[in-house]
């Protein structure tokens, strides 16, 4: 056995591990565009292959699940989003890149696993108010002040996480899709801190009625953290036990499946402390 | 920052990171009782909602997937096997329990993220046969062979990978379909180790065509390890690169996506070293 | 040429047709237990393969459809419901006659196409209300009545056709749901009367708040007209045509599609006057 | 009572109907431009829902189904097919009319029900050889010879169907892939008679392996018929009752779905003589 290795699972083996995950059912909030988004139904059950005298006391069952790749939890590829019809590094969005299997550049495939320094902001302890406002905007100043309040730096290559506690109302989709977001302005601070990816508590991380007056768009970190930037943006995060530990530094594990040409992928993003 | 979190943080950012998940596209080999299987159609297109005058120059695009939660590389959740109508814990298969919606009890949700060492039995490389013969079946002193080569000790609580060599094949569902696994003595030898998790570079884990010829059964690990023993099964492994680089001891890290009541899920499991 | 097929088609041809089905679209009412119901995407766009040079000026586009078989205009197969867990003369429910892949004893394959004299009580009309109240239970007094309004009897063999007006909030899912239908009593006339399918222009023919005080079950009509006499229902038909211009007896041909296994079918069901 | 609707009623209810439907089942012949294609499965149960005391004798069972519209017997939608970037009447294929929800133009939906007097020109029978030898291509003297065989005159609006003999085959994929199909001829001579439709027991009316030599496109009467001439293909027809009894002339009634914005829709077209 290496010495690297038996000093890597010395170091980490036995450590807490969070879990960021919502659960994922039929009914969790679904954004607009990607309803109807999710079903998982059981079709074999144990009782229908069991058949003992010929093939002894084992049993299976399974399901079938469809679903639109930007429902749950879930990392964007940086094949979602375009700035002029260009993908993230100028990739113009041709036929070529765009097919009826997905896309062929920038697809979730691409996407390497994510191990990296990951760094909560928590913006309901800076404000005092737990969830947020309905679609408060969380400014660039919000974000400094986060930091600052636990001592934490954002760093370059950082898994960035915000919190704005619409986590615990993931039952109920009317009121989680009213979220608090991050502003336009927020979301340039973290791309110009260069952060890995960027994840939040809400359904899109941007504030969802933020129109961009220079140019009429909405969703602006959609733009400017993919398309421009190439950081990927993590939705639909369970941020409250990290919060309740305070914990705001951790190891950030992230591994978006490897759906060919997907332009997102379901995920079940850890931190480790 | 805390200090615990440095050393951490200080110990794996930068280590080298394998990726064991096969890529996810129609046409992978699927197992006869998963098909169709496997399809993500891209549906909305960049230039569908772009209208730069309007909302500037941002544009998205996203599919559509529809699985059987057996396909690809994936996690058998202990609801996935019975023994004689009982799930693993004694747990019986009723109504209350198995519903259309899903398991109630021993969904893949209720597994934790798996974050542990793993350890890599390259059966090929043992034998000198890469990959092994159709239909090998790996016995228990292969096992331990394997073992002793690379000097590593399986342990409670391990990830134990087994290595057949046929991840080299994921594009011949046919020849795919014909490959080695762990015998049923291979699979008790698994069991008394009191592995976390036990992993195959094939479809079963399983040698396919050995009959227990106690009860007449087949996929004897799938009711062995599973319903008896509690141990998940991760399928289609891709461990090629782990062997090119003689790795057999490593950190292990699986995260189960949290499909409530299903009876598996699709994962991309790395190794870190 | 047979003098039977001109003497036919003389009969019928250029006759008027009326289209008794809603529009299929996301969106769409459905039934909670159907949820989410349905959706359809396009993929393959016709720019995909267009390349005339090579292969011509032709090119194609195509979709995926998910739906659950009770959305929509549909035909309930006689396996859609039992009576003690039983089905339909006394087939009972056992692990061969219900399968994982549907029903092999009554799925809807197994439902010749109907084409037979069609009847349409307009409950409407007789009540000077359009639509019905919401949750109105229509009595046998009120079909009788309806059925003498416009001089027709129900025989043996017809299809039964009963209008509550709903069909013209088709858009409004929570208005639709809340529609008027017809009563245990009203069921029981249609029972009698041994109609071949019976249909109505809501969800579930049935009015969906009545119990049934001898037994405490809801929606009497699935029990007693499917499960116990073979009568199978025909849901959210497009009654308004038929209505507006006062047709009460008619030619009625609907062809359930023979998704072998289902407990029901999308149809498109016609009258010809 | 109307004389009109009773003289309609006399004449046709008891008449012999023919069901022209292949069964819908996994494992049936799928084009390779649709597959995975086809998948049912029974997700809720009888038992799941069965409780007496409370809800009286009632359960219900139902599935999921999913689909590609251009699987099993279907017919086309004139936004199938396009020539030189243009649906049938000059639409030109734009993002208007082309969305990722369908077609805005030419969906199924806007397709009125088929009822038309039907011809089946049976060329097994002509020529002597049932089914025909693979990928035989039926030329416009075959088909006029059929015609003339059974004293048949194609007329404008007819639904013309033409019989290989390879609806006896569904259940072998390769073979049935390798029918017989209508030549780029005889799909002309089906366009000057300016049939209403046309249909084939086949997967694509068109003989798959002929090109066109002025163009180099294949499947011509996708081109010739859809886009050029408006006229849908019904493909996968099961012509074997008719052709045994003889039949060469009837009632044809052909249904599609009102699946808004779809490219095709299944079907269970019937012959009524």
């Amino acid at each position: 056995m290496s010495t690297a290795a038996a000093d890597l699972l010395r170091t980490i083996v036995g450590r807490k591990v969070y879990d960021l995950e919502q659960p994922r059912l039929a009914g969790m909030p679904i954004h607009p565009a990607h309803k109807p988004g999710y079903v998982y139904q059981l079709h074999r059950r144990h009782k229908d292959g069991y058949d003992p005298r010929r093939s002894g006391p084992r049993s299976s069952a399974s399901g079938i699940l469809v679903m639109m790749e930007h429902t749950g939890t879930h990392i964007d590829a940086l094949s979602h989003q375009a700035a002029d019809l260009h993908l993230y590094g100028g990739i113009e969005v041709t036929p070529q890149v765009e097919t009826p299997k997905g896309f062929t550049v920038h697809g979730i495939e691409t996407m390497a696993p994510i191990v990296t320094r990951g760094v909560l902001l928590d913006v309901c302890a800076l404000k005092g108010k737990d969830p947020l406002p309905p679609h408060y905007r969380i400014t660039a100043s919000d974000l400094e002040a986060a930091a600052r309040l636990t001592g934490v730096t954002v760093r370059p290559g950082d898994a960035l996480l915000v919190r704005t506690g619409y986590g615990t109302v993931w039952g109920d989709e009317t009121l989680y899709l009213s979220a608090a977001g991050v502003s336009r302005e927020g979301s340039e601070w973290a791309a110009e801190h260069r952060v890995q990816c960027a994840g939040c508590d809400n359904m899109t991380w941007d504030e969802t009625e933020e129109r961009d007056p220079a140019t009429g768009g909405m969703l602006f970190a959609h733009l400017h953290l993919i398309a421009r930037s190439g950081i990927p943006i993590v939705e639909n995060l369970q941020l409250e036990e990290l919060s309740r530990d305070r914990v705001s530094e951790f190891l950030f594990i992230c591994t978006p499946l490897k759906l060919v040409g997907a332009t997102g992928s379901p995920v079940r993003p850890i931190a480790i402390v």
